[in-house]
């Protein structure tokens, strides 16, 4: 048995998302043992920034929180700037904050957290254009490879994706956290 | 003679701007008397979202706000995103500001102006991304074509750029604004 058996975790992304920060957290969870679905707002065949494509399983409308152990949050400046604009990825993302789950999220993929309003008085890192406005969120931004806060996991761009990884299965596997709450 | 006759512009740019963002009101500024010149953190040549290249003409270390009478931030999700991580830039906005000088800005041009904190009190509206960011920076975010705030203009897409041109041309005019302050 391995460490996630059993577990289901959300990939939340859209078109423009940084390649490497799906595919490279997706097989870190999956050789784990857990399952991975791709949510999206869009349906069909995503598309990153560097031509990876991959397939969406479930539109985020269908899609429940109450359904997966953790969500991720990959980057990528168009897929993050996208992301949160839709009102029903931002109410997904919400949701993991307040169930306590366990949420990845690196580069980019930060600016939903502002506005599902979910970052008050929590550590983390992201991409260091999104400092600003994770401060001015209420964040205590810093500039670490990875930072953990009670099954908040972040990361700054594709080079700390080893130590994000290995981070994210941990908390995975910790399972909810009471201090992970919106 | 002109509105603008005698006038100086600057643009302020990298990167992945959107194309009309630049042009449009470059046309509209230098058509009524102004000077526009072209200041980036890069050299050489500019390419935008869509393809159109653009030479820069200053680079930013080099250039003063005490140059200019008005300064223009386009958007384009990647350059603003850029724009803003460059402190050089971060303080070359500011001092329009500071000095009370028009500033136009559009679309995903706004991110830099959180970065440079000159948005606390100010109406303005943006591309819908940012509406987060600039609430949380202290600004009162209406949804309208164009938003003029004591010298500060601002509009949200492209689709904005005629009534976004008009009032920018207006406020250059009118020169400085006691209340357009850091």
């Amino acid at each position: 048995m391995t460490a996630l058996d059993g577990k289901k975790v959300a990939f939340l992304l859209t078109n423009g998302f940084e390649d490497s920060e799906l595919t490279s957290p997706w097989g870190a969870v999956t050789e784990a043992g857990a399952q991975a679905v791709l949510v999206s707002p869009e349906s069909g065949t995503l598309t990153g920034k560097k031509g990876h494509e991959a397939t969406v399983d479930l539109g985020v409308t269908e899609a429940s929180a109450s359904d997966y152990d953790a969500l991720v949050l990959p980057g990528g400046v168009v897929n993050g700037d996208k992301l949160r604009m839709n009102e029903d990825a931002v109410a997904f993302t919400r949701a993991f904050f307040e169930a306590g789950k366990p949420v990845g999220v690196i580069c980019h993929g930060g600016w939903i957290l502002t506005d599902a309003d979910v970052v008050r008085g929590r550590t983390m890192t992201s991409y260091p254009s999104l400092r600003t406005d994770l401060r001015n969120a209420g964040a205590d931004w810093v500039d670490e490879e990875v930072v953990v806060d009670q099954g908040l996991v972040s990361s700054r761009t594709p080079d700390d994706l080893p130590a994000f990884n290995a981070k994210l299965v941990e908390e995975i596997g910790e399972g909810q956290h009471e201090a992970q709450t919106a």
